[in-house]
């Protein structure tokens, strides 16, 4: 009876994982009509598999990824270490654990530089240590990195996170607020990747069945909590020199996706892992100039304030 | 007396570095003369300083710049434990460990795709253990990132700096030419990030001022090992697919730089180090495409070839 229960959840959050995949796939195509998916259905020969979403040079989005996957197989105690990122300890019988790690994960690059890109991952993993003891967790996140800020824009993404987070648990959204301000910080750079949104990664309480409801709403407030911010600014006229902010901005995107991000790390460091699932996050173009600095009181230092010192978009 | 000889290598390896920096800026800025260098000198508050300069967005050169470093202080045991890449244990006083790390490194971004990208870095290290001991070590290498292959500026690279090699010992071109194909691994996409060169570190044998001689000799073959190719080729005719396959590249390049290099890791983990002249090394612009995968028998095809199958290019 608890072991068909965890099935079901196991399917349940399987299900979850592709109507998100599906959900917001649609939604990019209806704004970017003339663009096409290129979907990958790909397997893992260590055991499960996946589909990657790609869009590419749209006429809305520059690159646009949603990937699924739901592996399972033996993990080694030191990638099952590394998978927590409280690194909990886990035993396990023969130094090998079995596992399911399943997901649903998103970047959006957009072409205009009035319109930000959105980063959003909700996963849940199982691991059985040597005496039959399962670990479960959930993890996940939505984010945003404008290139330029647009502070009715912010107020509408954090709001629609927070309102998914209230019904759960009025303490969610603060604490996850804060956990992605943390996480999405390029150290060396003393900048966010961007103005943040939610994170939270080895939730496993107060249930499973309550983590996974909110998980649920987390995942369905991603389509209004973003695509109205594209509608909006799709049109937008832009010069050369914001166009060019952009291409920067990106750049500081891809340092934080390959020096600091975890699932980046681990996705690299795992063998039979897909690399170009893995990769799809990163930008279809970026650029680094030698000591770049904007002018004080531009629009273009006016991010990076906000960058440098978060700042709380709804109370 | 064994003092005063210490610190005249100290004294010579720092000239080597600056006379380097020097002879390499005169030789882009000879083949670039519209562009100007951006000269920074810049000071490390804990010790030490440095002279970057850069040339950015010229006629033959994207980005192009030459960076030299002098720093002392005290080193933590884990930041001296990674500093060697044989990981050598260091005994510390107090937990601390005096230092002097001088280094002399330079990326060269052409923007012609027929223009390899080259690098080159030659450094000094010496630490003070708590018995009063010194341990000192060089490191160091050149090697060359081609978009396409040309077989005939493959050999006169190798070449020239397997003759600088040979002028010391036979043994030391075969061996740093395998180092450096080791060491430019890019794991995730299973290929080299170029058709390397010579790489070594840790080198603290036969003796301090032999491996000096050997790292001058390297240095000196910087200019005559790529400047030829330059100018063979910053005239070529170039399509647009050549640009756009080049800008894949380096993309590549930039994997390699934020995900593997040891420098750059060290460098973004080291507080006070200067970031602008650690992340000098990527490129001006940069692209990533999902699934891009050359057609057979291209001219792109057959460099993924040599970057996955290393060839030798002299015997």
């Amino acid at each position: 009876e608890l072991g068909r229960r965890r099935r079901e959840l196991r399917s349940r959050m399987e299900l979850l994982i592709m109507e998100t995949q599906a959900e917001v796939c649609r939604a990019l195509a209806a704004l970017d009509p003339g663009a096409s998916f290129s979907v990958d259905t790909w397997e893992r020969k260590e055991g499960g598999g996946g589909i990657s979403c790609v869009l590419q040079d749209g006429e809305v989005f520059e690159k646009a990824g949603v990937n699924v996957s739901v592996v399972s197989g033996l993990l080694s105690e030191e990638a099952a270490r590394q998978m927590r990122s409280r690194g909990k300890s886990l035993k396990a019988k023969d130094g090998k654990l079995p596992f399911c790690a399943m997901g649903v994960s998103s970047v959006i690059h957009p072409k205009n530089p009035h319109v930000p890109t959105m980063h959003f991952n909700y996963r849940y993993f199982e691991i059985e240590e040597a005496d039959g003891t399962k670990q479960w967790w959930f993890g996940g996140g939505t984010d945003l990195t404008p290139t330029y800020l647009n502070e009715e824009d912010a107020v509408h993404f954090h709001k629609t996170l927070k309102e998914a987070c209230d019904k759960h648990d009025l303490k969610l959204y603060p604490k996850y607020k804060k956990w992605c301000d943390d996480y999405f910080y390029i150290k060396h750079r003393g900048e966010r990747r961007g103005i943040g949104g939610i994170f939270f990664d080895d939730v496993d309480s107060p249930s499973k069945e309550e983590v996974f409801q909110f998980v649920k709403s987390c995942a369905k407030a991603v389509v209004p909590c973003y695509i109205p911010i594209v509608k909006k600014h799709r049109h937008d006229s832009f010069t050369p020199e914001e166009k060019l902010w952009q291409q920067l901005r990106r750049g500081r995107y891809v340092e934080f996706n390959l020096v600091y991000d975890r699932g980046t790390k681990f996705g690299l460091l795992t063998p039979g892992s897909r690399i170009e699932s893995i990769l799809m996050s990163l930008p279809l173009t970026a650029r680094w100039e030698y000591m770049h600095t904007p002018p004080e009181s531009s629009k273009e230092a006016e991010i990076l304030e906000v960058l440098r010192n978060p700042k709380d978009w709804v109370h």
